[in-house]
């Protein structure tokens, strides 16, 4: 490694620096009494080398847009990053004395509360997908700004850091560094690999990474390291750091038994003891990116949308919508999960392909990668298939801790889908949306209102869901008909109304069938499209429920648990209506999708036979 | 590769069996009018070779518990796997040709419907994981059977491959043989790395498997790499099989724009015309796996709850249940995602080592894993945080329509672990998991009671959920309760009761709490511990509700979606009761867990104020 170019006073202060860290994690954490010391200390020269040495970084403006951006993607370090910011003068040692406190916004894990953190970490694995999100942003947008991620070796085990490290690596995505921090010990035993060093060193080598393996307790080694990063080698990099775990301390250094606890505090004299930092320094003085340009206004996304023939599927509404959108606001990005042609997300390639990523199998990773774009002021629209963001809300969840704006597109809803099966079938997606903290759940009926509500979408805050259908559907509405989040449609209605049909998506156009079928038998019913799920217009639906004599009939193409049934009886249970909630009960399989919507009796006929039984 | 041991006349049937797997495959989906036709001609040499050569295998039993497995990880190749069981005489042509049909159960992605489907696939990248689990429980049980996994090279994309790749590998697993069909073409476009054989090798070779790189289309090339896969050399095996999808027919063959689509009608006729297969064959003989010994009877899962002392945590509880679950029953068998000492999972290390798998830090195996256990006849036990159940929900949702029983022990619920943060906090699993089909969900609110709901769990049916709290709890219930599925338990009542509190967990307790503090003031209510969430108890609560003049408070350590206020509002909604829901509402944040409670309005307080409220 050379260490030429690196004088001693620099390595000798980046070396205070490092103990000042340790000495800040160590107090913050018995004062919490609670905390991950020993995983801070092993990082401690890689945090003060990144942050002191290699970053071109403001921390008094730390959402400057030409900032480098740090991801500590091994978030239980959080005292290890408040210590940095110790550092740099904008947190006070007496802040990090308040860790942890319900009062203070130094969370036990990273959260954006704190101007220095974009993306809320804690659940592992997330961060590089994250960092990549930030670094493609930085790319976008024109900046010369790099992405460092630290990562725990614990973490590593985890797909979402391959899926990251695929990508990143298929992509050469040169403006990311990614640290990992070998300290060997998780937390109940030892890791997968212990301190092999050298095969974390092969196994990012085989997805294309350059690699520098160093003693992450050397401050030469890593200066290297870094500098190497930023030299112009190709591809990603990253430094794999063996680190012994409570460095700095004898009778914590390496020792199993020591994770995620504090020193007690009578111990804590000892410990501070042995570490050889000097008690008062000035505040380090950054390595300033360059002014950012003046911001390029961005036109307000905002569209018309085309009107659909009859029989366009909701899903292609979609693929019309985010073409138009990105072609009118340059902050919209588009993300998918190779089903591009499926959800007609690949209608961005022509419209801007710069600002298509296609993401591959690896729904972890575009989720992710979508909330660092997000997290860097981008408007990411990310689509699979419904049922397969079962697999990454753990990521939505914590893009919503994030408190980011990502909209997530999911087609193939429902038994509708058909001959493909359950496998494919969304059937618990509203479910799970839902329950996201602060989210929106909007599920469009016809391709017009699906373009409205992408436009919707694009200008709503935090996580969007938006549920398209595979099936061709009949349109229903104009191009000019408003679709406010929090509102229904009302379609049909009479003074002589005797039941409430609300449904939404394939369902809408079975109650709008049995409402043909009813009138011609002379029952008189009113129908509702709940075209936002969540938030839910309690007031209205209330008031329709009433009008409609207080019998009221969800349908819905999904799961009963959690769904719109369930959102509708919450609305109405303590107002005495009745409600009759048709979902699919129990496992559905392959099918022709009217075999299937009858079968599992959320069909025009089911419908019908409901409103019989609750009128007569 | 050597292939002097192989005669010819076995390659010429290996191969015309392999044409006739084409054959049928490309019949089938075109009569069925959907499917992936060509994702089944790239992989006919490999599932040739692996059923009809290297797999002992009695596929008139395919459930023999001495037999090879057989995963499809690329599920969408669901024709090629019926077409082999046409070839060994357990399915007719004509049974074929109802490939996707409502009537028959050759559905578009494999389910164990069919005898010879061990588990659901569809949802690509966890097969592997399955077919680990099948080999772990064949090295459990002492047979020498391997398991084959065949997965797409889009689908490696995917981070649970990669999971499963390093376990494996870690663990030197040596009755896993994954094949991986390189035919380069995804659903849209060109993999990442398109025919790179030795670059997906290399990665293999990372994470320490034997590899072996072949022509996909040669037989001799794939039974020499199956017979190295099955000799002495000491971990896990994947074949890299370089081959085009369509293969066999020219204008199908490595060409854009057919992944997913039949040979229309008419142009069947022309395609079968290139495919040189024999028009009729006896069925193969299979090789025979040894007959399985006499089973061993095993015990029910049962046991006597420890009394516990006040303040033992119910995750307490978890950990003393599952090391006597363990001993009391032979196929229990316990996995953890690296926080055991944190769930308790650790006790079983002491009743039997051999039954507890360390899972390390990726869920996504984990429970992928398990459903591979419990597919072979174990009843797994998988722990970890509550809130990474979101990370491998896919997972959970693919073992549900497996059919398999599993069960999750979900630790640290909520807002009351406190100072972590919201990261950590599970505030959405009982959503997640409520709207998993058939599951049950269970919310034990001491020690006691979470032993006797573990014993519940390893009999019950399907995806058992059990939510375990990381507070101390005050011991509520007497070792000889009994917790049946399906019911809950009324703690306090009078005949004077002017409301009902609902409550499970930490809530519970809170509302004993506000239960003395309203008596104090004259107040009398009843109070219901909900430890069965689902399946509920809509007659027992809507009684209770009447009994309690029809104010009915629920109060949960939850977000409000589909969590217990809904699921308690679904079945008051026609009953004219009034319902206040208390949950967390918006996002939480570090703090003490009783400044959390309180803050987020889930206490005794905030219990009291709305009971209050409802009955002035």
């Amino acid at each position: 490694m050379a260490t030429a170019t690196l004088s001693g006073s620099l390595v000798k202060d980046l070396q205070d620096r490092a103990n000042r860290l340790r000495v800040h994690s160590l107090r913050s954490t018995t004062a919490a009494g609670s905390g991950h010391p020993t995983s801070c200390m092993s990082a401690a020269e890689i945090a003060a080398t990144v942050f002191f040495h290699a970053m071109r970084y403001d921390p008094h403006d730390p959402r400057k847009a030409t900032n480098d951006r740090f991801v500590l993607s091994k978030g239980h370090a959080a005292p290890l990053l408040y210590a940095v910011m110790a550092e740099f003068g904008v947190l006070s040692e007496d802040d990090l004395l308040d860790l942890r406190s319900f009062d203070s916004d130094l969370e036990g894990h990273p959260t954006p509360r704190l101007p220095f953190v974009d993306a809320a970490t804690g659940s592992l694995g997330q961060g590089l997908s994250v960092g990549i999100g930030l670094a493609l942003a930085a790319k976008l947008d024109g900046f010369d700004a790099r992405t460092y991620v630290l990562l725990g070796d614990g973490e590593t085990a985890e797909g979402n850091v391959w899926e990251a490290v695929a990508w990143a690596g298929h992509r050469r995505l040169d403006n990311v560094t990614a640290i990992v921090d070998c300290n060997r010990l998780g937390q109940s035993q030892e890791t997968m690999y212990g301190h092999d060093v050298d095969g974390y060193a092969r196994r990012f080598e085989s997805f294309g990474w350059n690699v520098d393996v160093v003693d992450g307790h050397s401050v030469e080694d890593l200066v290297s390291a870094l500098d190497a990063g930023k030299s112009d080698r190709g591809g990603p990099s990253v430094i794999v750091a063996r680190t012994f775990k409570g460095k700095g301390v004898s009778w914590l250094e390496d020792r199993d038994g020591w994770h995620g606890k504090p020193v007690p505090e009578d111990r804590l004299d000892d410990a501070l003891a042995e570490i050889e930092a000097p008690p008062k320094l000035d505040p380090v003085e950054p390595k300033l990116p360059p002014e950012p340009p003046t911001p390029v206004v961005d036109l307000e996304p905002s569209f018309t949308p085309s009107p659909h023939k009859d029989g366009d599927a909701t899903r292609r509404g979609y693929g019309d919508a985010i073409a138009k959108l990105v072609a009118a606001d340059r902050r919209v990005v588009a993300l998918d999960g190779e089903v591009k042609n499926s959800t007609y997300a690949e209608t961005v390639i022509g419209a801007d392909p710069s600002r298509f990523f296609e993401g591959y199998i690896a729904e972890q990773n575009l989720v992710a990668m979508a909330a660092g774009l997000a997290a860097a002021g981008k408007i990411p629209f990310v689509s699979t298939f419904g049922a397969f963001f079962a697999r990454c809300f753990d990521q939505i969840r914590m893009a919503a801790i994030s408190q980011v704006d990502i909209n997530l597109v999911g087609s193939h809803a429902g038994i509708s889908i058909g001959e493909d099966g359950p496998s494919q079938m969304a059937l618990e997606d509203i479910a799970i949306m839902r329950a996201v903290a602060g989210s929106t759940v909007l599920y469009p009926s016809d391709a017009v209102s699906c373009e409205r509500l992408v436009e919707t979408a694009a200008r709503t805050k935090g996580i969007v869901y938006l549920r398209t259908g595979r099936p061709v559907a009949p349109t229903i509405y104009s191009t000019d008909e408003p679709f406010p989040v929090g509102e229904f449609k009302v379609l049909r209605e009479s003074a002589a109304d005797a039941a409430l049909l609300i449904g939404a998506g394939v369902t809408l156009h079975e109650a709008l069938k049995a409402y043909d079928q009813l009138r011609a038998d002379g029952i008189h019913v009113r129908v509702i499209d709940l075209y936002c799920v969540k938030p839910i217009d309690a007031d209205g639906l209330r008031a329709q429920a009433v009008a409609a004599g207080g019998n009221v009939v969800t349908v819905e193409d999904h799961y009963p648990e959690g769904g719109i049934g369930e959102a509708v009886a919450t609305v109405l249970v303590s107002t005495g209506t009745k409600l009759t909630r048709l979902a699919v009960e129990g496992l559905p399989r392959s099918g022709k999708s009217d075999e299937l919507l009858h079968a599992f009796r959320i069909d025009a006929v089911a419908i019908e036979r409901a409103v019989r039984g609750v009128v007569s």
